[in-house]
């Protein structure tokens, strides 16, 4: 692992480090904000997955995380959104490819070899942190924004036992009825529609839903909510009697300006559950 | 004047606007925050001048100040740091040209047809947004960081009726003794350097002072410290019993992992002044 860089930050530790990854065949590199309390022993951990064309930086620099982060002294992991570098298969669209890896394990070519985006976000990178940094395993919760709200509420609807809590930022909700989604969900995992229903939030809220609380925030003025459909994933939480909070925000759009508008909510959210 | 994007923050706005400059001989370009109160009524206002290399977006997107102006009611500005543009001259240097036009009016050619920044920010915005926006011009603070610390307490102790508090963050603090800024003002006002001396913050604290509160905030890992000088204001502020705090923080660079960890503490500083 390589130290890219390490910024004091609220009192913690700011750093962006890069590794060879197994699984994606490839380098990846990541940020982590460690509070101050890490010098002392493990901290809970909140992972934040980010959205399309988004790289570890975004929520980084623009989400105004650390500040609640190192109030609550939780860490918070930015992973990047897919494998990168000339190796790896690209798609000229902004929405597939580098930038876009929705959170899935590809099978299909020319994807398979690189982009494993779900093995290692569930597998190798949380070993790597919580071998390198003082993080404990044993608490952990998780967000995102769009693709990555989609890949926070399936990850941690598939891992039942590992995240004490999830939320999610405008997460793309419905994927196998969105051409964001069907489009990503047949170039990665190939045309068999069956393979497609553990990738889907909504279709996963129905199934079995999440053993823990569940917070979804949405912008009333989205530009892409009849490509997010929040309201099947409303539908299916409510139908359930899923415990969660999902709150429609009137006026607010796509943008790190709605993030950080909630970012309070969502960090003190989880402290509730890791803490709890 | 144009809108290039308004995007809900905080209960408020946080727009991009551009309009065609007289003074700066271009278009130019700026941020804007306003926040909920001012549906109702004018609401006091906070200036930001931005440091080298920046635009008006990057303390917009990353100093994360937003949320402390929301919770004060107060407006904050983002101007751009210099004219821009096909026809404005520039320098291959990062530290001269466009993205750096040290907040003085050039007098010096290339420059003085188009960097013209003092008196943009002193004159021709404050014109512009308290006729546009519901901007109150008796309740006006005004901080920056680095070379936009610089332009905030040359510009505070310029006009000492104007602005009820000043701050700054890592501000270039004696430029005229500094390679940040024995460059630029040799450039933009000439070599004869009695021209220099309004522009130097330590040189106006020997001189005048401010009749307000200042605070300045110094990260003490700051790769940047043999440049910035920040002893030399320190010295000048204590010999002058200039009402002010200094801070030096252990660890801190130069860069807005900083500048977001200390932002509440300024917004907070600025709220005391601007409703005292």
């Amino acid at each position: 692992m390589e130290i890219l860089s390490e910024n004091k930050c609220f009192g913690g530790v700011q750093g962006v480090y890069s590794h060879m990854s197994k699984i994606s065949a490839c380098d990846m590199t990541f940020g982590l904000f460690l509070p101050a309390e890490a010098d002392d022993g493990p901290v809970p951990v909140l992972w934040y997955l980010s959205g399309l064309t988004c790289t570890h930086a975004n929520a980084m620099d623009k989400s105004a995380a650390q500040g609640w982060a190192a109030e609550q002294g939780i860490a918070i992991i930015f992973p990047d959104t897919s494998p990168r570098g000339e190796g790896v298969a690209d798609d000229e669209a902004y929405d597939l490819g580098q930038g876009a890896g929705f959170y899935v394990n590809a099978t299909q070519s020319p994807w398979a070899s690189h982009f494993q985006m779900w093995n290692y976000i569930i597998d190798e990178l949380p070993g790597l942190v919580t071998k390198e940094f003082a993080i404990d395993p044993d608490r952990q919760s998780i967000t995102g924004h769009s693709m990555g709200g989609h890949g926070a509420l399936t990850i941690a609807m598939t891992l039942q036992d590992r995240f004490k809590s999830v939320s999610a930022f405008a997460p793309i909700a419905h994927p196998t009825m969105s051409e964001w989604g069907r489009k990503q969900l047949g170039a990665y995992l190939g045309s068999d529609e069956s393979k497609w229903v553990g990738h889907d939030a909504t279709l996963l809220m129905r199934d079995k839903g999440f053993d823990g609380p569940m917070l979804i925030d949405q912008g009333g003025s989205d530009q892409f909510l009849d490509l997010l459909m929040p309201e099947a994933l409303a539908h299916a939480i409510a139908e359930r009697r899923q415990e969660a909070v999902f709150r429609l925000h009137k006026g607010y759009d796509h943008s790190y300006f709605f993030i950080s508008s909630f970012m309070e909510d969502h960090i003190a959210f989880h402290a509730d559950a890791l803490y709890g």
